[in-house]
């Protein structure tokens, strides 16, 4: 299925620009999906900061992290952290590694994040935390040994985020939508708790509203709205992916940055084809 | 009245982009008013994220919230908020929901936002608070049934804003520029009174300082310096509205685009059109 | 003197602009200076948001804050403010009102603002507050009224600015340049000020570094810098001012966004013409 | 060798304009190289702001801090910060004085900055602190004299940063990547510190962690990631240096300004001329 590839692809660039255009991801961190044909692949970029991956920049990788053709460029050091999680977790279809400064004063405190808002359970009731100290005592805090990817795992469990402590998070979608949405919902939430723990008081969700308001994050009227508003807020500052190399595929985001429009064809059919690709 | 409703159209997208430029809209939210020849409707956009709203998005409901024509295209699902507030409140035209990052600490550790300075008053002498939980129990926060929407618009009473618990805010305005001042403003206030209370201590104005200061609010000094620099502001990020399909209506807005200069009869014209649809 | 009086009104949307644009100004505040050639009159633009005002709107008043010429254009509720400080005070040929954030939560909280940072001495070692309540009861806080503006002149005393309780503040300078830096470094001094309050200590400086540090402010070495700073900065944003209706003379701001060498005959004669005027 | 020095002359203009783009550098602050071939001189950029500054700017100086040809432009003030510490340690080619907003409030309140995060550990275990008011009394705080640049120079003594108390920090590397991102990941460092001791605790990265994680600052896997990233940011706001009057070097920022792919001879070349130079 070329197509499906190479639209996955080109998805995976635009979802790195994207969260480097909310703040999500900065000079670091990295986003790949499963491979929309090939379970037991992912697809993640060569070595580079987020808001600069091109489709082309895009390899394939086998659930233990090697590259499926031999590389003629650099890897990213971390990425036992997707191999792992897919391993340990067929529901999932999309991953984020992240460094947000909006999460980070809880990784250093320690201080659980906890839903604050209707869109902050995105992440759940409780997100774990996960010390790589505790296993492997004194390193360079990256990810980079199997077993270290295989703890963070088990650390992830059932969630659909983990907080390392001193380093940053690592979130999990079943499709690329809900993890573009939970990763930037995460942080605000996050920035909001901070600052209602300011004001003396952080009343948290309970437990029923978590659950339902969970839901949201999958509901298309949620999704296909974020989606289209963090690839318009995208486009505006000129910060699209370039097509693939020979690609025949007209990239759905590319016709979003061309019109305003809701009703020319070419989003239109843009916006099924994603909805039937997300089936 | 076509041409006044295609101007009104075209200032709800104006509206809902230059709340989202200014902070208080992002993804979620939006603006409405009502109809400006027959009160038993008003005008809101489909499902949309508010900056990327146009007048073609503008639809008409009754104050049931039932579309007066069966849509085309998916609705927001909080209507019922628009609806609700013009049923109980004859005297407002004008009505915003938003989720603002100013208010969010607010609604999260339940803390009454106060008026610390002089055009924070906008908002009035407090704000009332509604908690959905209270009557409706475990929900995901949305306020989409008639019920719910009542409770809120009960909650409201007379005053200028609302406070939902763990959502957000709603807002309104005896017309469409008051209601954007006073969006803005109420965040700003919240900024101010959170990092005041940082300092170790927040100092409300007297109930006759915001009864007086709040009165500004509806001042044209006031509001036709804000709504030339809130659409200047947006003009600059290339983001106002296109014109309606097929319409006549000069928009003003797009006039102060294309000039800077007070002189040109455009923009002058533009005004006194607007005071005069303002009475 | 046309030409120096064109090159002030130029200057005075240059300041305001400049101010807009570093954050000090928003929809509201104004900057004014005295006239170049009557030391009886002062140069305010019409009532408009500080981001927008050209050459042409800015006018000439009477130390009364009366228009010279009978004005077509809404004026500054505010004026007074200006007038009766150039009256109070013979060696202030500048004056800035503004509500900047950065300044909110000391005029809310009632803490003063004291110097935390070599450049943050501009303000001098203490800043005077005036509560508009304290003589006049409840008002919109508003000063408009004569004798509002000469009690505010009053507690500004000999001070480089005073601070308005849920107000803002209102900065005075010898020249235009210096007016400008002591705006923006008093904000960045109030969020430094801010941020060690929160980390438990604030450590001022000694007075004899205040003052010495505050001597920096007149030095052409650090004003020169910091204009052609802001003065770019603008540039860069498309925001400059345009030439005045007409004017001849040739805006040494207008060729600095023409040009980025600072060899061209544009730039040094600009620089030179400047330093002249300002002695 | 003239291509190296005009190599060397456009990457300090390139530098100081990225860490201006970055926050680091405002108005004020400078950042200095080693001479390429001459370790007993240094290159700084006449007096202008950072993200102005240009190749033909950047002029050489003794370790003394004194001009090597006489200047007929204004030289920085605190020029011997760069030349006393080069002439105390051999083994630094790059250094950095800065104001930035996020250090400002450990400057403030004598707090110590302390590694928090992984890329953070590039300051290393912990920062002194330099008070230019133990040794010198009262002064305007700006390092003049030689004898002010030698007390910094001690008080720095082997560590990668000092902080200057009521002023700034100095911040030294190896070479000028190593200088750049250790710079921004301080001032990271000391905004999320600053917030994670808001939420109430402030954990610390052990000695151990700290050595290893602070290496990562030298592996050109992310020098390299960080230094493209920075240069694109700053190549997207336009604000990529000129080329220096008549050079005949071709800059690798310039050419990954022009292209955003990975593949082409320009920006490969670049990097490898770049990687030749560092050893």
């Amino acid at each position: 299925m070329p197509d499906n590839l190479s639209d996955a692809r080109y998805e995976v660039a635009l979802a790195n620009r994207m969260l480097a255009n909310e703040g999500v991801l900065d000079a670091f961190g990295h986003v790949s999906v499963r491979h929309p044909a090939d379970p037991s692949r992912y697809l993640l970029s060569r070595s580079r900061s987020p808001g600069l991956i091109e489709p082309d920049d895009v390899l394939q990788f086998t659930l233990d992290s090697e590259p499926v053709a031999p590389p003629s460029v650099q890897l990213y050091a971390e990425r036992v952290i997707h191999g792992c999680i897919y391993q340990a977790r067929p529901d999932v279809t999309a991953v984020c590694h992240h460094h947000a400064p909006a999460v980070m004063p809880f990784c250093i405190a320690g201080v659980p994040i906890v839903p604050v808002f209707h869109l902050g359970a995105a992440g759940g009731e409780t997100l774990p935390f996960w010390n790589q100290r505790d296993e492997f005592g004194d390193t360079n805090l990256l990810v980079v040994k199997p077993e270290e990817g295989r703890s963070l795992a088990r650390a992830l469990g059932s969630h659909g985020a983990v907080l390392m402590n001193h380093h940053g998070a690592t979130v999990v979608g079943r499709d690329l939508r809900e993890l573009v949405s939970r990763s930037i919902f995460m942080c605000q939430n996050a920035d909001y708790q901070l600052r209602a723990h300011l004001l003396g008081k952080v009343a948290t969700l309970t437990a029923g509203e978590t659950k339902l308001a969970g839901a949201l994050n999958a509901m298309p009227n949620v999704t296909n709205r974020t989606w289209e508003y963090w690839t318009l807020r995208l486009a505006r500052t000129g910060g699209l992916p370039p097509r693939a190399t020979g690609s025949k595929a007209r990239p759905q985001a590319a016709s979003e940055a061309r019109t305003n429009s809701p009703r020319t064809p070419a989003r239109g059919q843009g916006v099924h084809k994603n909805r039937r690709r997300r089936k």
